[in-house]
């Protein structure tokens, strides 16, 4: 029987749909299954004794506070602390430049709503991040693609895309979501003289730019913008947002995340949150403060780096080890993901089934790519699975890829 | 200067506007200042120890999964206390019919994703929650008003507006805010009766429902619905959306709330929240259910409303010695505001100005009519303050409307 609500959604639900990769990992459900598909942090690494302290603290010294509503901006101490943390880079953010949001996801949605008209062109890379085209499809944008390599964004290419008016441009410089390639930094400079020559600003998504496992660090483009603008004000004032996350270096159970901006931005931001979820926890904030004070959090992350890069090491060895010749895969420097290329013609959604019914699972390309292509990619996670289990899957897939290459 | 970003913005921002109660709690950070313009809970019945406690228990035994990414339904034990809960009323609702949100605010703002097209027409009371309009006007409909007296919305002023061809009804059927007013039971059944006659489905918001200091408690809409209805299947599949929170039961800073909808429409807002946030805290919803079991949630909610009992009587006491003739006030049975109209010609955001020059402070009325009106009203809240604190801010009130009666 239909609900009178059935002929009731909005027209926007048309474009949003469900998470390929959310619905695909309920069939890796299985017991016994390895599964490089998610984009799960290492369980092992949570600092569950230092949460565990800083409830503690927490509870018995401000519990009345942290129980209580807040602002919609986010707990001045911790804003302090990003902002203060930023400056490092050498740039002035004030705490004024920051919003603190429900997890990295609830930025890209609210960037959504404070900037998307529907049929506006939104410039992307192709391959991108999924859940950035999962939060805006909602405001039902066109796309505009611009390929990527092993370097990021082909800035070559940029110019005939700006040249399509975009509203404005997404980039994930470091060790990006889907490829954990790394821009260079001759290509960001590039992208800021483009972005400048045609007016059109800039959205920066750093997830894991602080799990980095070899090479130099590379500045922001948020700060490479400001000094290519001169800006030299005392308070950011550029055409970047930058965002980033707790959920890699903390935990993401705790929904914890931030947009730096300028501050006409943030009280856009602002507005949309109110209207959105009225703040974030005030217990998760004051709880995540806690626990990064006293340099654990600098601390913390060489551990994390440690662990993750040794992961990478692992299944780049073992893919080196045993996958057929044609197929390829990037070596990044950092982050959760690497990227395979099988030869032109197979499928790589198709022979997820068969991974599947050899218990290992990744996740196709394709969805990746807005405007399609990539069917002979995949996505593979490094960061959950232990060295143990990263082998023994690396050889189940040998299985799936060497079957499938030998009957091209 | 100008920022890139300042021309960029999407239409729909230009309707957002900030919450006017929000901007005004900014005004009332003054030391001494007595508030009764906010909706806070007492903090003093924080349940801080239960906190630590269920923290330290979720941390020790299960952390590596609280601090996890989790599903975007929200954490299963939960919502499975939710569904047996409701099933307390008489219907059957499953783990299937609900999810998890983060706050309330969140609720309304993925049902204005999923379900508001802009130029919609949304059926409110006049007035109702300000959180709502809020939420909704970034989706860009209009409203239609039904007058609302003590007894909650005047149905004989339905059948007009459902005329109209609303796309739902939106009703806080107990304690409402701003006014404090419960719907009676039969209202509640012309409101059913007159909505299934116009094929028109419900969305009830119940975020004080549990909160009831006298009287009998009445059963929600979606309850009534579901008898008349005929209804008798396994699951819930009717015409009402119920909405409520634990933000007035456990704590507000945790931000957890959760909807109760048939199954097709739970899947329209998992997309969205999967869109908007992933999902709710995996953390806070483990430490919530902690807190919440073995009976300690019903005998912490009996505290609560003896607690907030009082301060309605101390207020309601206060009122009555203290103002003058020509203003009334409602007489809520629960929740944790009531409404306060003076006489016609008298301005309350005006007046507001004197308050706050007495420090004290109330919510203007008139933001709550989303078609205009109620210049003369006002909200109190009061759960927050003392008992003591509340006879002081009454008197400190009646020197202003004093004044402002004898000067009609």
């Amino acid at each position: 029987m239909q609900t009178l609500w059935e002929h009731r959604y909005a027209k926007r639900t048309e474009k949003m749909g469900s998470s390929a990769i959310r619905e695909l990992l309920k069939l890796t459900q299985v017991p016994g299954l390895i599964s490089f598909a998610g984009g799960l942090p290492a369980p092992e690494v949570f600092p569950t004794e230092e949460f565990k302290a800083a409830c503690d603290v927490v509870l018995s010294e401000v519990g009345a506070q942290a129980l209580q509503y807040s602002t919609t901006e986010g707990y001045l101490p911790l804003r302090d602390m990003i902002a203060r943390h930023s400056c490092r880079y050498g740039i002035n953010v004030s705490p004024d430049n920051i919003q603190i949001t429900s997890g990295s996801q609830q930025a890209l949605d609210l960037l959504g709503k404070i900037l998307i008209n529907p049929g506006d062109r939104i410039l992307v890379e192709a391959p991108t991040y999924l859940g950035a085209l999962q939060a805006w499809n909602a405001y039902e944008p066109e796309y505009v693609t611009v390929p990527a390599d092993e370097n990021g964004m082909i800035t070559e290419h940029l110019e005939a895309a700006l040249r399509t008016g975009p509203k404005f441009i997404y980039v994930l410089p470091n060790f990006q979501n889907p490829t954990g390639s790394t821009m260079t930094l001759e290509r960001r400079k590039q992208l800021i003289e483009l972005a400048d020559q045609y007016g059109v600003p800039i959205v920066e998504d750093d997830p894991y730019g602080q799990l980095r496992y070899e090479g130099e660090h590379l500045p922001p483009v948020l700060v490479l913008d400001d000094q290519y603008q001169k800006n030299g004000q005392a308070d950011y004032h550029g055409n970047v947002i930058y965002m980033s996350t707790f959920s890699k270096t903390i935990a993401p159970g705790i929904r914890l995340a931030w947009i730096v901006a300028p501050k006409e931005v943030i009280a856009k931001f602002v507005q949309a949150k109110q209207g959105a979820d009225l703040h974030t926890s005030t217990f998760n904030q004051m709880v995540a403060y806690e626990v990064s004070r006293a340099g654990f959090l600098d601390q913390h992350i060489r551990h994390i780096r440690k662990v993750y890069g040794e992961r990478r090491n692992v299944m780049l060895a073992a893919m080196e080890e045993h996958f057929p010749k044609g197929v390829t895969w990037t070596k990044p420097m950092g982050g959760m993901f690497l990227w395979v290329t099988l030869p032109e013609g197979l499928d790589a959604a198709e022979l997820m089934k068969k991974a599947i019914n050899l218990k290992v699972a990744y996740v196709p390309g394709a969805p990746f790519f807005p405007k399609g292509g990539g069917a002979n990619t995949l996505r593979m996670n490094f960061s959950n699975a232990s060295p143990e289990m990263i082998q023994e899957g690396i050889a189940r897939l040998r299985d799936v890829f060497t079957e499938a290459v030998e009957a091209l």
